[in-house]
């Protein structure tokens, strides 16, 4: 197995360097001074060259095809199917395009953030353009090495397997569900679950202590990993090493503690890969949408459940030294599930967040076929954010300029929230009928087995399996939404 | 000029490589868990690997034999002559003895953390003896590439242009003088320069205020660089993004702010190298002598200066609130400029500091040059110590296993701690011949002058020309030991 074992090592070092990269951009967004992001984006372009360099080696061809007459098995079959499936990706796209579309994003996203809050569209659009045009034509390439249509291709990239036609037949029934569904819960909640505002103070120190305290409840290994403030929360660095970031908001610590939460989900799927094949590409995380799928079964499953608050509520009590009526679990737990028609992704809750979801999946098809043009985006934006979710963006920085997605070209990932969602539901839903006592667990603060079952059912398979056939051996079906909108129906009406 | 320019490119790519390196390195010191270390030892070892891939890559020597043709002039002539200093070292080696000795300088360093605080020297020296056969080849392949004997080669990796010839003269001279000198001023200042303790509080966050307070004054960018807490101060980073660290002791604060000036000497050399030479070779600094010079300067002569201390007293007693006898003028100077015999470099005066580093120097040649046996070297300190410094090693940890460098292979650097110290003490005097203004303006805490002059004459120079030839031009000779003695004559008893 002389060509599989030098596809292991190049593999491995690959790996080292990306995981490198990560650290990096981690510090960048946390310790990093503000004057030297024209160094640190020489280290990363230096880095990403050396990766790419290393995915196209003029042999690395061959040495895939030489494995593949080795007759591998299980896991080593499985992992050779990754390396082609990164060496097909990696190898589409002509190294000028690539040069010239990571040129064309770093300069989108540095317009991007300029001009969103200035609400200027020209400015963005004017860089936007010509990025398109590039996206287009990696797509195609992609395309054409895969066997895919171009935004399947996309899709790809984030998320191995996934393709439009699967996405549409769970939109559409989405689509069909989510807007009368809406109308309908935020009637019931204004009627019977009004709100009482959660008085006190919830300083910084104490929402920071707190979080730490749910996080090694939940088993999260702080000799491998930390926790650190940066202005946009995520989970990076690697499996052995993990970097969480939250920002802390004494207005509102709910949404602080349930982004630690979200991102302890994410930790707990890197932690939870398998040793033994980290660094190798069957090793890793199977995707975008379960690894958001990790994340929200924490923040919206298991840690918005009756059990987990009967376990959380008194530490939060106890945390800010608060009581009193708002602080009784009716009222918490009213506060942390109320439904709101907002205009920002970001600030959704589950309800409303697929249909956010939705219309930049459309959106994004739309701008890669050329169906819709840069200019008509705004006007179009906004009808449909009034059509679907009932109100109308005050400017483009609230409406079409909102995320940072399209600046760096990554069209075709915002599908992986919304199926991460819907897999979330559906694992939650197996894990209650499979495990007798995760209740009773749960509000003792014990989470062993609960990640016991994620371990085995999702984290240790990695990237051995594709996602289908991991949902479908750990639920008993492939991902439906049927679950989630059951799922949606009892928390927010039959409750 | 295309040979020139491909080298070029080929070099700052490695400089943004080695870069990231340095980031990750300055992380395992200062935030990483302390579970993540043999992930973090992946990552490093990667981009060692690339590096020297590239160090080493077949059509460089070509592309450095066809630059030479094209006639290059000035700065690009120097570096040139750099690149090919830095080719020559590295394919020096072959890859086999460069992959044995990286393994067996992280077993011995590892080895070495646990041995030392166990006094276990026979741990140490099973793995020391392997890593210096290693170490020999080494520099016995480098020796031959760069026409040098073994030691010399050595010397080079660390300061070019350095050779034992050099630095015999420089010891011998220093040798004759230093021990009685050292008697001289115990003796002096046991009668005439007691010091009273100094007393009351001071608490690491008085301490790192101040600390921040006196790096500001001398022109530290905190917009490309901070200062963090780690086991063993240092000076990371990269020029745009300086990474400074110390560790506070309330006990001795005044060691944490001498160490805190020293690193920053270091760092203003990074922050006042050319920006238009960035990640080539002749805009790196000239040397680890020139470096510590550097570090020194700011340490041992400018901060200890009278001028100096006028500026900063004020600053240090508001800082920590404190008063009395002990907080004037006199007594606080006496108290930083205390002469003591002892066992342990890194906590020595600089009356005594040359006397460790000329033993380490005399005994790492003979090491190498195998006339001293690992067996014998514990022995062999200790009587040494005795011999010139007038102490006797309790145990090995404070003795010959007290320093890190040998395990981690670096025969030839211990002289650079002493030519520094030289070469500062040199520049400070020039300097002070050639600025009329420089003590009224360090006095109100200008040093505008002081660094336009270290600038110009060193920082802005970069490895464009030869230490020897830098060191002339900025005070009149070449480094010499007169002014050295002069100094510490001074300093220590003519005051």
């Amino acid at each position: 197995m002389a060509a599989y074992a030098e596809l292991k090592k190049r593999f491995a070092q690959i790996s080292a360097i990306e995981g490198a990269s990560s650290m990096l951009s981690w510090d960048a967004e946390t310790f990093m001074p503000k004057g030297s992001s024209d160094v640190r984006g020489e280290q990363l372009a230096a880095l990403a060259a050396v990766a790419h360099e290393k995915y196209t080696a003029p042999d690395l061809g061959d040495l895939i095809a030489q494995a593949k007459e080795e007759k591998l098995e299980g896991w080593d079959a499985a992992n050779l199917k990754e390396m082609e499936r990164i060496y097909l990706h990696a190898n589409a796209v002509p190294n000028d395009l690539v040069h010239a579309l990571s040129k064309a994003q770093s300069e989108t996203t540095h317009v991007w953030q300029q001009a969103r809050p200035e609400n200027d569209f020209d400015s963005f659009a004017a860089k936007l353009e010509p990025l398109l045009v590039l996206v287009r034509q990696a797509a195609d390439a992609k395309a054409e090495a895969l066997g895919l249509s171009a935004y399947d291709a996309q899709l790809d990239t984030f998320d191995p397997g996934m393709r439009t036609t699967k996405v549409d037949q769970y939109f559409d029934e989405l689509g069909a569900f989510l807007p009368d569904f809406l109308n309908e819960v935020i009637e019931f909640q204004s009627t019977h679950r009004q709100v009482k505002p959660l008085d006190g103070e919830t300083p910084v120190g104490a929402q920071e202590a707190l979080g730490r305290r749910f996080m090694e409840a939940l088993g999260f290994d702080f000799n491998h990993g930390r926790i650190d403030v940066s202005a946009h929360p995520f989970c990076g660095g690697v499996p052995g090493d993990v970097r969480l970031t939250t920002r802390y908001n004494e207005k509102a610590f709910s949404t602080s503690l349930y982004g630690v939460l979200h991102e302890t989900g994410h930790a707990m799927y890197e932690i939870g890969l398998p040793a033994d094949w980290r660094g190798q590409p069957v090793g890793q995380a199977r995707g975008m949408s379960m690894h958001e799928s990790q994340s929200l079964f924490l923040d919206m499953q298991l840690c918005r459940s009756d059990s987990f608050l009967a376990f959380a509520l008194p530490k939060v009590r106890e945390a800010f030294g608060v009581s009193g009526d708002a602080w009784e679990m009716e009222n918490f737990k009213r506060s942390i599930l109320q439904v709101k028609r907002g205009l920002i992704r970001v600030d959704a809750d589950e309800v409303t967040y697929p249909l956010h979801v939705m219309l930049r999946y459309r959106i994004e098809k739309a701008l890669l076929s050329g169906d819709l043009q840069v200019a008509d985006l705004p006007g179009y934006w906004d009808d449909e954010m009034e059509k679907n979710i009932g109100v109308r963006p005050d400017c483009v920085g609230n409406g079409c300029m909102q995320d940072i997605h399209w600046s760096g070209g990554a069209l075709g990932y915002f599908p992986t929230y919304t199926i991460g969602a819907m897999t979330a539901a559906q694992l939650f839903q197996a894990l209650q009928g499979q495990l007798s006592n995760w209740d009773s667990e749960v509000r003792a603060g014990d989470f062993t087995q609960i990640f016991g079952w994620l371990r085995e059912n999702v984290h240790l398979r990695a990237s051995s399996v594709s996602m289908d056939e991991m949902v479908n051996d750990a639920t008993g079906s492939v991902l439906n939404v049927d679950v989630f909108k059951q799922h949606l129906r009892s928390r927010y009406l039959d409750a």
